[in-house]
């Protein structure tokens, strides 16, 4: 009968994830794991040290950074300049500040896409994005205490092209948005302090 | 009298602003008079267009943006690489996003410091800038629902060396946090819009 061999049949076993996207899905999977098992390995403190140049000119460096458990090196220590364009008075030596928040929306939310995609089985073909904020610099320019000194609104445009559904491809983007690290810090605002060594 | 001799005095002339710190002050405040003059000036729209490369690795570049009646380009077309770090299951080819987030704060803080020291006619030496900022991961490896995605807190530590009283650099760096546009954005948060369009 049917019904008698369906209920001796082993349950189906489930797909071993496997290396997709350029993500290496088991070895995420065991990370996830291990800090489930272990969550104090889930503490992280991540750093960046800068310099001023010139005028609105700096250079970042990120260099090291401490999580599971102990102090890491990147690979290289990584940097990067910011300036002010021209037409606010700098000499456009680097993006702005307010661009480098814009690019590290992207490269958040872009990072979840390629991760979860992987972890569904989905093969992505390409992950493109748009961001734009609006910003009235009359707040920063001290003009008007009615305009806010940051972006008012960002909007982020995705183009998502891999082997699954259109919606299976939007329920992606939708579960990195949910667990995105810098979607979490610009929407819902983080507390900063400020220490100053003035001599 | 002396007296009298005060009352047709002319009165002392302003301090001209005089370019400092590589700060072009006078047309940083023609800039500002110009603008508050012209407040639509002030409307500015900022970009960055990323492409995911591999992995957890992805490319923005930031070439133009809107701003001060029109179009802008930047002198080059920026590029940045972001990717997580080999513990975090990435292969480390550019500051993770979060880290980008510290360097855009600290960029931001610095050009306003530069900024206004030069309006306040004092010479810096030297401004450093460690930001750090604390995260669970547990939040973005969807091991809880308890832990935030973002950071929990980020603290800022400048040293600043001018040719003023370390309270009056103090000062700069207080004014430099109350108009800072990534303070604001990262304090405050900003009301942010994802569209997708999935093939």
């Amino acid at each position: 009968m049917t019904t008698t061999t369906a209920t001796i049949e082993a349950p189906a076993p489930k797909k071993m994830p496997v290396p997709r996207n350029g993500v290496d899905t088991p070895k995420l999977f065991a990370t996830i794991a291990a800090v489930g098992d272990q969550p104090p390995l889930a503490e992280f403190r991540f750093r960046a040290e800068s310099r001023w140049v010139k005028g609105t000119h700096s250079r970042s460096a990120m260099s090291g950074f401490y999580g599971a458990g102990g102090e890491m090196k990147h690979r290289a220590a990584f940097e990067a300049d910011s300036d002010h364009p021209g037409v606010l008075c700098g000499e456009d030596q680097g993006p702005t500040p307010v661009e480098w928040v814009l690019h590290a929306l992207a490269a958040c939310l872009t990072a979840g896409i390629a991760n979860i995609a992987a972890a569904r089985g989905v093969t992505l073909e390409s992950v493109e994005c748009s961001v734009e904020g609006d910003i009235d610099l009359q707040g920063i320019l001290g003009l008007s205490d009615k305009v806010r000194n940051g972006f008012r609104a960002i909007r982020v445009g995705f183009q998502v092209k891999g082997d699954a559904p259109a919606e299976k491809l939007r329920q992606i983007v939708e579960q990195s948005r949910a667990r995105s690290a810098v979607f979490d810090i610009l929407t819902n605002g983080v507390p900063v302090a400020i220490a100053v060594d003035a001599a």
